[in-house]
């Protein structure tokens, strides 16, 4: 019998709610701005009230405590968008719908979606990374979603300097740190308009594939996934594949053996439905687990 | 009852040998250098054809295939030591003794020893660094000897350098990356002598410390492990345990939430015994699978 599921992507700048079933087939979806919790909260209760789901997969913006055993479990803990910090998340799903949740981040149910049905399918180890506002990584380690003592963070790593770049970055944490480096606003504060607005063939593409390769050489070099799968706005700059491969072969260096680079480091399938059809999916194990 | 096990910490200066129980109480070692596979095998079958063990567990310097459904599965892979490169290890070990393997890494094997016996007890994630002529990274996942595609090449990511720093690096792969910075010989060629003759105070720790606390910050942003543990020959300078706390405080800037950095970021406990008695633990495990 098909179960109604319910998916949350609570992503920095907007939400996603969707109903849909354990395919991750989704039946009906709304989107809403993410402004405040008291705000955006009341939207999604106003949508899942509507429906009967009998588990929720969330994937939330981060940092997130995904710790059972922390006293904090389910809050969105140090995000620079200050009023969610310390915010309760789960808490107050838990609190409106007393049913099963699934609660990662917004990448890891991206990770999840690719995994189970988009081009992470047939791999074991599948690496998710948005570049967009912000870098995320998601990572789905042997089918399962990751965690360590929490969550990866990945797009706060530090980078090698291309030469000659000697941009500040506009990470407020970390400055020059990947995100700083190559995600939206760094790809705009360097060309001085928005990535969508420029040039296949504007130069700042050259510092971009150089970055992004960068993160895909230390992703290679400590999870050794099976794929690594780019979405997020600015990927939608589809030159910037074959340049981060080639800048990858650079780098590596033929140290350890990779796949072949057109099936190692590709464009999300599922587009921007990826991380919703993830929190459903998640949503499902939920249930037989 | 008591099982005899083998353990094998294949270094790529030097081998050690053991035979030992369940536990990793080790009973008999030897020790000799790395050379080539014919004269070095030669003394490994020597030593275990003394004894009548159950299994063996082998933790090799690499890259290694790791993978059970790859042709080369069992071989030591793009080693810059050649007479290595390509060699069929676990092929060498099945055909002279017809037993049970594990087949991993040398610094897999010590973060499991850790992991057991060591500074990673009551951890889930565990991940090992040793710093000596190379650097490498083991890591334990949820109790597990972590394997993506193939495992953990930590030791060759590229780092952010440091204000002032323009040393070229050592890495014959890729110059300037963590091992080309930081490891022993990287030490040496920056400070003109071997680390173990300079001064604790000398400028050089500073250097080194700041890399390797960047290191942390990689491994904490990707794989998020509960605790980091430092071995090898370079480690043995304890003055840079509070340097690489307080670098790794101010490069992380309070994003995402860490452990007490006194037990987050620690000293190896089995010193130079991680790996062989890694290697024994992990021999005893392939029993029980």
């Amino acid at each position: 019998m098909a179960h109604l599921l319910g998916g949350i992507e609570a992503g920095g700048t907007k939400f996603v709610c969707a109903v849909g079933d354990e395919n991750g087939n989704i039946q009906k979806r709304v989107k809403f701005p993410t402004t405040t919790p008291e705000e955006t909260m009341k939207e999604v209760f106003a949508f899942f009230d509507q429906y009967e789901v009998e588990a929720i997969g969330i994937g939330s913006f981060g940092p997130i405590d995904i710790n059972p055993e922390s006293p904090t479990y389910g809050y969105v803990t140090d995000t620079p968008k200050l009023p969610w910090k310390n915010y309760n998340f789960l808490g107050a799903m838990k609190a409106r719908y007393d049913i099963a949740y699934e609660w990662t981040t917004d990448v890891n149910v991206a990770a999840y979606g690719e995994y189970k049905k988009g081009a992470g399918v047939g791999k074991d180890n599948v690496l998710y990374a948005t570049v967009g506002t912000g870098i995320g990584v998601g990572y789905i380690s042997h089918g399962e979603l990751y965690r360590g003592r929490s969550h990866p963070e990945g797009g706060h790593i530090l980078m090698q300097r291309e030469a000659g770049d000697d941009f500040a970055g506009v990470c407020p944490y970390h400055g020059a740190c990947l995100e700083g480096l190559a995600a939206g606003p760094a790809v705009e504060r360097r060309a001085g308009k928005k990535g969508d607005q420029l040039l296949s063939t504007d130069s700042v593409w050259e510092t971009e594939a150089f970055y992004l390769a960068q993160a895909c050489m230390t992703y290679t070099l400590t999870f050794s996934p099976d794929v690594i799968i780019f979405g997020g706005g600015v990927m939608k700059q589809k030159q910037l594949f074959p340049m981060i491969r080639e800048n990858f072969l650079e780098l590596m260096h033929d140290y350890v053996r990779v796949p072949d680079l057109d099936n190692y480091i590709v464009h999300v399938e599922l587009g921007d439905d990826a991380g919703i059809t993830g929190s459903l999916l998640a949503a499902a194990d939920v249930l037989t687990k």
